[in-house]
């Protein structure tokens, strides 16, 4: 996979591109990444690539020419269809892609965009090219989301200064799901999360630790009894921290009747 | 504000600590960031700070004692209670924290945590030392949980390599709200995103960019006409992309009246 990223902070990028997970896969091959400058494609000696908005108010605006010209220089540079095919290619929002030729996804990172999770993740790790968009703290030209980006994604309900730790987010989160990023030792883990339930405790040694015991069952060695334990303790996380995980997740009978029990018994709880 | 990171990989923070925003607040004194290796306080001559889990599968699991020794340091450098005062001080979560005595919040970065929003930052934004405890691909030693951290935070629903860059997205978002770091001409736009709603489309120069035209009310120089375009455009990204917004946003009786008749005339258009 190629990974491009268009920011005026190509510096932020180096430890993480370069760190664990990432660096290994590019080490590897697996993925190219790469932070561009798009101030070289402002298109005046000023280097200038925002300005105040119309209509007036505060902030400041990045202007559409600069970006559009990043893209095309990306595009051209890739074996990728020019500008002239891509043109026609890469529709609006809601309209369905082209997906029989492979042009890039093309991402604005933006808190107006659709919240990114893992479902988003596995759908980016299909693709061959992406071009993250990073605006800092300025709004962008409307134009560029209408007639340029395939994909506009936030990564969550909180303001950031910049749209550069959300594309360094999406592409970790990406990088990791493609064939012979992780090893097995790695994946068994953090995957858990992915089957819509909250991870069990985890304990590790010493069996004591101040005085603060591993629970008996874990230590016991009785395979039934650990997993049965494991499983309850996920649930039971889910349902106190994030109950709107249930709906989703995937639970037999057996577990939604105790799920019910719990719920009944705080009810009683809270009555007496 | 004071904030120290424990991470296995310091490497990946210095691009971004001295980057754009947080550099400057760094640079004015505002906040003090260090991201330390927990890996000194191993307490091993091989520096192991992961272990198997109890009770079998697979994954490594971040060990209590390597953690706990690297806030101790932490504590014991700073001006903040020493461990013995801390121990009492440090509840467990859904206990009341004592907020009389200044003990720093530590924070875990875990996919298990209450999901980060700009309420949350904006509470963080108050504290005088924050602590983030970053795992990478291994679980956590529950006791770390139970009896060392204040808060446990996740920034989304997707699975990362490790909780770095959730830490430097809480931090980013924690550190533009404190006073002095942004300028006013920065923060009118980002915060607009604060009042509920998405924002308005924005447009700079050219006027006409390939064609695609700037809309006129914004080139008329009516004021009012500007702002209740704005408006409006404001509620209709919101209403499209994130209805959910709605039910917490400040409307007018009329705009509540507005989305009303815009919701119905989608349900005709449905059926016609």
């Amino acid at each position: 996979m190629r990974v491009d990223v268009l920011t005026l902070f190509p510096e932020m990028f180096d430890g993480v591109f370069n760190a664990s997970i990432l660096g290994k896969a590019r080490d590897k091959g697996i993925v190219s990444l790469q932070a561009v400058n798009f101030r070289q494609y402002a298109g005046n000696k000023h280097g200038q690539v925002d300005d105040t908005p119309y209509g007036g108010g505060g902030g400041m605006v990045l202007k559409p020419d600069p970006i559009f010209a990043a893209v095309e220089a990306l595009l051209d540079k890739s074996e990728q269809p020019t500008l002239e095919t891509a043109d026609e290619v890469i529709q609006h929002e809601g309209v369905e892609r082209n997906t029989d030729i492979k042009s890039p996804r093309i991402i604005l990172m933006c808190p107006q965009g659709e919240t990114f999770t893992q479902k988003k993740a596995e759908e980016l790790a299909k693709e061959d090219h992406l071009i993250f968009i990073c605006g800092h703290y300025e709004g962008y030209d409307e134009r560029i989301r209408e007639y340029l980006v395939t994909d506009e994604l936030s990564i969550g309900d909180y303001v950031l200064t910049g749209g550069e730790l959300p594309a360094m987010t999406v592409i970790d989160s990406v990088t990791r799901l493609l064939p012979g990023v992780l090893g097995n030792e790695t994946s068994a883990v953090t995957d858990s999360f992915s089957t819509g339930l909250l991870e069990y405790p985890h304990y590790t040694r010493p069996a004591e630790f101040r005085g603060w015991k591993v629970p008996d069952v874990l230590l016991s060695g009785h395979h039934v009894n650990i997993d049965s334990w494991r499983r309850q303790e996920a649930l039971r996380r889910t349902m106190e921290r994030r109950p709107d995980l249930l709906e989703q997740a995937e639970l037999t009978g057996k577990e939604r009747m105790w799920i019910e029990e719990q719920r009944k018994s705080d009810c009683l709880g809270d009555k007496q």
